[in-house]
């Protein structure tokens, strides 16, 4: 008979585009006993989680809470519960999630009106207002704050800015900018936004951050069709996640992952929203640096760069899978492949949260120095 | 300003309907450092745990993996994948889950036939037989093999065999059934289960593990229309969670409980998978010996009892809730209230998987009998 033995992963520094390291006292928040989904002491833990991602999110909206899945869960569910049948939505794509966003509202029943930029570029206003002057009936503006696949920033308030004045809603994804760079769903008019767990929070993967304005939450209440998930279905969910005392029972919440985000949450609370913005853009100055002197060149242009997700383009005549997999290896260190249209021609690596510090940047780059050389 | 404290959870013993008490092992396991969801490390665990989830399921079945959500979206996953808009699925309702299941099945833009049964009875195989006559061109016919809220055991192989003679495939909850009680796939010819993470497993709640018949494979594959849901598309997850050492990213897997989930299911594999269910059985007869000697009765005829979900009937006169919250409060012990149709009616003790003790047992029965002196 075959056995198994209990698993003891490898103790990895993990710099690529997410998970990101997952400090000791989120692992120890995690692994506290299991409390009921509808325990009272558990629901205080809940309200509590909801405020602090109404600080990271910088937002008062009411509807503001984890969904109990991965980050394209959280897509999902922002487009299943906004988005009806029949409906335009002008689709920002530069990368992997854009194309995830127009793969999710085609699969909604709506139209996709895609705008594309190149890959390592950000969308540009002009080709967004032109989207906008061409469908005037679109009621929605989607796009990815932070490309994790090519590192780019889009220009998150002046896209929504440009929106507003089209009358559309704004779908906003913020997986991997959210407690990385500068976000404020409520002075940028963010209508539905969605996050990971994994990125800048540090937190383990499998929970999405979400968050609805008022108008968006009156669009999903007033749907003429049901939204076609039941387990996304926001209208179900408020009824466990909403205000009150009384919870209503809709799936059972993943109770330890939740101590978890609630334990990263506080340590950003701790820290302070902004100064985890300020910690992750020195820590980007001082790999840029160093990268420099490697020799090494970043795809994106600096404007439009993220600081916690940099696209290093490999040099010729070195092999991509071989020296990632030394790092790997010899040094225990993960950095990202190249996703999509650029597998092999970069790599990505992360600064994230509780892995954006100078000693990861140190060893990072001498580890890169030494398999380099 | 608000501050906010590390959660610290009070230690309750588990024995509601779920989540169920999480052994040490596996908040250990659950608790170890984060691998990248591509880390070779990281796919050795997820073979492993494929292998203890046909262990556990009794099938070869390739198509046999954690979803990475929970219960409910396990069952969102079946039926989206399975079932195309418009065709008839036979769904049996004899509590909560059945409808849960009925209306998975009309957002998935199908029809529901709806078999009823009394709350607290099973699904009779006339009345199944009957709906099949009367719906000669159903395609599905779905039930609930342990229905959590009422605690009743549904026949499966014999809903299975019929459902076969009549040229359907099945589509079966085994949320509360998995390692609980006897539950053959391959036997059975079940062609698409679900289960949750939370109940005879004793992992933490969040995941939902599926298998996959080769005609249900087949049938998923060869769709008229996309999957309705991107996340759940078992077209693109097989990418990531099939066979074959190279894995492509699909959505950044929940690493940490799958540390977890392949830790409680390698418990499972150590004491037998039989062992399990006959140690639910031997431990349903001392509680209901116990209950019985409290004067207590159990809501479903033995026949259809299920032992590690025991509905019992509140006593006339008795208050539910302050007897409930007596137990969580001065024992920092949780029972279930009712659920539905049931609700202010019966309690819910669950002895599921690292739940199921001489000395839970024993602990419950005495701090019912302190409350309800």
């Amino acid at each position: 008979m075959r056995t198994f033995n209990t698993f003891i992963p490898n103790n990895r520094t993990l710099m690529g585009p997410g998970p990101s390291d997952v400090s000791p006292q989120v692992l120890n928040a995690l692994a506290r006993p299991t409390l009921g989904h509808l325990d009272p002491q558990f629901i205080e833990l809940m309200d509590e989680t909801k405020a602090l991602l109404q600080y990271v999110f910088k937002t008062e909206n009411q509807l503001t809470m984890p969904i109990s899945a991965p980050g394209s869960a959280g897509m999902e569910a922002c487009i299943v519960n906004l988005v009806e049948p029949g409906e335009k939505v002008i689709v920002c794509q530069n990368g992997v999630f854009g194309g995830r966003m127009k793969e999710n509202v085609e699969r909604a029943g709506a139209e996709a009106i895609v705008v594309t930029a190149q890959w390592g570029e950000p969308n540009s206003l002009e080709s967004i207002e032109a989207a906008l002057h061409a469908h005037p009936d679109a009621k929605f503006v989607g796009f990815v704050h932070a490309e994790t696949s090519t590192g780019v920033r889009n220009d998150a308030q002046a896209i929504c800015a440009l929106a507003k004045q089209h009358d559309c809603m704004t779908i906003v994804d913020a997986v991997t900018s959210l407690a990385g760079i500068e976000l404020r769903v409520d002075d940028w008019q963010i209508d539905a936004i969605y996050s990971g767990s994994q990125k800048c929070l540090s937190c383990v993967p499998g929970l999405s951050p979400v968050s609805f304005s008022d108008k968006a939450l009156h669009k999903i209440q007033h749907r003429k069709t049901p939204v076609q998930s039941w387990f996304l279905d926001l209208n179900l969910i408020v009824g466990y996640w909403g205000q009150g005392g009384k919870r209503a029972y809709h799936h059972t919440a993943p109770v330890n992952s939740l101590y978890a985000l609630h334990e990263s949450l506080r340590l950003v609370h701790e820290e302070g929203l902004e100064n985890s913005w300020h910690r992750h853009a020195a820590m980007h100055e001082l790999l840029k640096t160093g990268l420099t002197e490697l020799g090494l060149e970043l795809l994106v242009a600096p404007e439009s760069r993220l600081p916690q997700l940099n696209t290093v383009v490999i040099p010729d005549g070195v092999d991509d899978a071989l020296v990632r997999n030394r790092l790997l290896n010899e040094f225990n260190l993960e950095i990202g492949a190249g996703l999509g249209a650029l597998a092999g021609k970069v790599w990505r690596i992360g600064l994230m949260g509780h892995a954006a510090t100078t000693k990861n940047i140190d060893f990072c780059l001498s580890s890169l120095r030494t398999v380099l050389r």
